[in-house]
C-alpha cells in the first residue's frame, strides 16, 4: 500500500472529529469554517499527531479530538493570510473571503483559534495548552516576519530560515510534540518528537518554496508567484545573488516594487529551474529530512516508525 | 479617597506587569502593541481580577501577570474591531490601522492574543486556561452576532441581549472567575465571583449604550454614533418601536442603507433623551448591578468587596 492509501485510511476518522469539534463554534462563521476545512487539506498536522500518539503506545478516539485542534488553528492562519494577502483563490477553491465579508472572516479565524484553545484547556494538560498556545505565537511571529521581509532584497538567509520556523515548522513541530505529550511519552521521546516534526516542517517549506518555481504543466498553479508577491525565497535568493550587477539592480527595483508581471516572473522561474536553484533548496531540505529521521532512531520501532519516514520520503520527492 | 483615586493605586503595579508580559511579543509587533496599550483605558479587566483574587486571599506579584493577559485579550479584540469597523480613532487617538498596515495589525491582534494564551497556560491550572479561552470565544462569537446585527431591525431584543453577553460580559466574568480560582476559592464562591463579573459587564455595555446618545457638551464624543453604524441598541430600539408607522418605516430603509448623517443622528440623540429611552438603558443596567451586588453578599466582607461595591456604582453613574 502506498503511504498516500495508507494515510487515506486515517482521513474518514479524522474527517468525523473536526465535523464535531466544529459544534460548538458560533453559526454565524460555521459556513466559513467549513468553506475552508472542506476545501481539501492534506490534514498532516492532525495525521502527525495521531501517528506519533500511536508509536508511543495512545491510540484511541479521544486522540484524534486534540489533533483536529492543529487544523483548526491552521485554518484560522489561512483565513488570516488570505485576508491579508487579498488572496483570490485557496487549494483550488475560491478564497474565503471572496465569498463572505472581510469582518466575518477575520471573526472567524479568531472563532477557531478561541476554540481550539478552549478544546485543549479541556483537556486538561497543562503541558499540551502551552505547547499550543506557543505554537500559534510562534506561527504568528513568522508570519509577521514574512509580512516585514515582503519586497525586501536586504533580508538575511538567517532571517529567511528563522521566518519559516516561524510560520510552518513550529505548528508541525507541535503537532509531534503534543502526539508524544498525549501518549504520556518520556522526556528524550517527547524531545525526540518535537525535533522530527520542527525538521519536517522546514523541509515542508523548503520544498514548497522550491515547487513555486516549477512549470505550472506540473504543478497545475501559476509559476513564480512568490516572485510577484515579493517573498525572497532561497531559489529567488540564489537567482538574485548570482546576477551581474546591473541586472540585480534592475531585479532589485522591479521586486521591491511589486512591478514583476506574470511573464517576468515565469521567465525568472525558468532561469531558477535551468540553474538548479530550486534543486538546491530541496538539497537544503534534505538536511532537515536527515536530522527528522535521526530524530526518529529512538522511538519504538513500530510500524508507525516507518510511516513517519515515508513522510519524509513523501515531503523530499513531492512534485506539486 | 474616591473610587478612581483608590483604583489608580492599583494601576502602576499593572502597566509593570503589562509591560513586562509583552517583551515575549515579536519585534515587528511591539509597537502596535505599545500603541494600542499605552492609549490608556481603565485596565477594568485587570483591576477586577486582582481585587477579587484579594477579597479571596491571594495578593501576591504573581497574580498581577496573569491579569494583564485579560488586557492583552482585550487590546487584542479591539485592534480587530478597528480593523472591522475601520475606526479612525480609538481612546481618543489615532486608531492603530491608521499608523500601522492593516496586515501589522491584524497579526498583532493575533500575536497578543497567542501569548496572552501562552502566559495563562504557563500558569499551569487548566481551570484558568478553560476560562480564558472560552472567554476568547464567547467574545468572538458575541462580535460576530454584532456584525451579523447591524443595519438590521429585525433583531430581537433578546438576541441583542445575548449578544452584548458575548462581546462584553464574558471576558468581565472570566476576570472575576479567573481572579477567584487563582486564590482557589471554593465553587460556590468562584460561582459568585463569576456572577458579579458577568452582571457588571452587561450593566456596562447597557450603560455603554445611553452614552452614545449623550450630548457631545457632555461626553466630548459624537453624539448617536451607533445609530449611524447601525447598531440596534436599547435606547435606539426604544425609539424606533415608539415611531409612527410611517415614520418608522423611513427611519428603517435608512438605517438600513446607513444613510442617516451625523446631523440626523444628533436629532435622534435629542429625542432620545427627551423621551428618556437612554435613562431606561441605564434602568435596566440597574437590574443587573442589583444581580451584581447580591452576588457579592457570600464573598467576605473585605475591604475589596466594598471596593466591588463602589465599581458598581461607578458604571451605574458614570457621565462619559
Amino acid at each position: 500500500m502506498t503511504l498516500k492509501a495508507r494515510l487515506a485510511l486515517e482521513l474518514p476518522a479524522i474527517n468525523k472529529a473536526l465535523d464535531k469539534a466544529l459544534h460548538n463554534l458560533p453559526t454565524a462563521v460555521l459556513p466559513v469554517a467549513r468553506h475552508i476545512l472542506e476545501a481539501g487539506g492534506k490534514r498532516l498536522r492532525p495525521l502527525l499527531l495521531v501517528l506519533m500518539a500511536r508509536l508511543l503506545g495512545r491510540d484511541d478516539a479521544r486522540i484524534r479530538d486534540l489533533a483536529v485542534t492543529l487544523e483548526m488553528l491552521h485554518a484560522a492562519t489561512l483565513l488570516h493570510d488570505d485576508v491579508l494577502d487579498n488572496a483570490l483563490t485557496r487549494r483550488g477553491k475560491p478564497a474565503a473571503q471572496t465569498l463572505f465579508s472581510v469582518p466575518t472572516v477575520i471573526l472567524a479565524g479568531d472563532a477557531l483559534l478561541a476554540e481550539a484553545n478552549a478544546l485543549v484547556a479541556a483537556w486538561g494538560d497543562k503541558r499540551l495548552s502551552l505547547c499550543f498556545s506557543q505554537a500559534t505565537s510562534h506561527t504568528a511571529a513568522g508570519e509577521i516576519l514574512e509580512i516585514a521581509a515582503q519586497r525586501r532584497v536586504d533580508v538575511t538567509a538567517s532571517a529567511y530560515t528563522e521566518m519559516i520556523r516561524g510560520k510552518t515548522a513550529w505548528l508541525i513541530r507541535a503537532a509531534c510534540e503534543m502526539g508524544a505529550l498525549a501518549a504520556e511519552a518520556d522526556a528524550a521521546q517527547v524531545e525526540a518528537a518535537a525535533g522530527y516534526g520542527e525538521n519536517i516542517g522546514m523541509a515542508f517549506q523548503l520544498v514548497d518554496d522550491a515547487l513555486d518555481f516549477a512549470a505550472q504543466s506540473v504543478t497545475g498553479k501559476p509559476t513564480g508567484g512568490d516572485v510577484r508577491e515579493g517573498k525572497l525565497t532561497l531559489p529567488l535568493r540564489l537567482y538574485r545573488d548570482n546576477l551581474q550587477e546591473a541586472e540585480r539592480t534592475a531585479f532589485d527595483a522591479a521586486f521591491c516594487a511589486g512591478r514583476l508581471s506574470a511573464e517576468e516572473a515565469a521567465v525568472i522561474a525558468e532561469r531558477i529551474r535551468d540553474m538548479g536553484y530550486d534543486v538546491r533548496a530541496r538539497e537544503e531540505a534534505n538536511v532537515y529530512l536527515v536530522a527528522a529521521r535521526q530524530a526518529l532512531e529512538i522511538l519504538p520501532p513500530r510500524p508507525e516508525r516507518q510511516l513517519l519516514n515515508l513522510m519524509a520520503d513523501y515531503v523530499r520527492d513531492r512534485q506539486k
